[in-house]
């Protein structure tokens, strides 16, 4: 069967607290809304992510706002930075240390990772194809750069569209842009 | 089977008139000699690339001399840079135009190129296998971020090591630093 595939750019998710810090702001401001999960938003305001090597700019914040604030890297930026982010399941909780940097104020913690890819799936195509939240999946990307990513987590939500996700380095490697279509693999 | 993986980070080929007129020199000093490739090495010497969104430093000149100067990049580096570089296998000519800057002197040349990933064997390991250059092979790697790269292109020449070769992307999508070691899959 086939799925869409949505690259994700490195993005932070902030707490309420977090994000009142670095914007001295109560709520977000929605910029649009995302595919691949219903109420999921980039927000109109970006922060500034300073490591040890380096820094870089222009970092969307995604809403709503988490119990916990999590950035999303790919290998690629955190060696850039100098980071050494581990490879977690989105909301793991555990991070690599690093500063933040917003108009108002800022702030250091362990929030840096790097996302394991995942596949967002509805209840309704759970049940159909028999799958639950940490099944493993595989994915198979056509084209010049074909492969085949293993290891793919599977996430169940009734406000998730069905959407595989991957980092920046694994849709370059597979000469992804940022959406394509791909065909799972369940074996 | 299996073989050595390298990672190729961003690096520069360049011809013996380039080379001197970014550095004003005639020969390369030798830094270290690579392991895939007898006589291959890394020089000294770095430039930088300036391409319209950005640059970066200390990139790598690699020796001996070619007939024809090639930039490789990874695509997230080509992103990064704003560069719209080609995939192209090691040698075909074909690239975007980037700006090169030496110490001595500068040029733009259209040399900018993504590496399609390939696998370096000697004529005795091919004529073993039964492949030739241009065949096309897969590489499946373990780990966290398990996978199996598709369209690995075979190179043969009488001085080369057995060595696979992938860009940090590709590296970094598998969870890879420098070396690794992955199981061949023929046809």
């Amino acid at each position: 069967m086939k799925t869409k595939i949505e690259i994700s750019a490195r993005h932070i998710h902030l707490s309420k607290d977090d994000f009142f810090a670095l914007f001295n702001l109560d709520q977000m401001q929605v910029r649009n809304y995302l595919n691949s999960e219903k109420g999921a938003f980039a927000s109109k305001h970006t922060v500034e992510i300073v490591g040890p090597k380096g820094r870089m700019h222009n970092i969307r914040v995604l809403g709503p706002f988490r119990d916990k604030s999590q950035l999303e890297l790919a290998k690629t930026d955190a060696i850039n930075l100098d980071i050494n982010a581990p490879l977690e399941l989105s909301g793991s909780g555990v991070g690599a240390r690093v500063r933040v940097v917003g108009p108002k104020g800022e702030f250091i913690k362990n929030i840096a990772m790097i996302a394991r890819r995942h596949w967002h799936i509805s209840n309704t195509l759970a049940d159909k194809l028999k799958l639950s939240t940490g099944k493993k999946i595989k994915i198979k990307i056509g084209g010049e750069r074909s492969l085949i990513f293993e290891n793919v987590i599977v996430r169940v939500k009734p406000e998730f569209n069905n959407y595989l996700h991957l980092d920046t380095d694994e849709g370059n490697a597979a000469q992804i842009n940022k959406e394509a279509i791909g065909e799972i693999i369940l074996k």
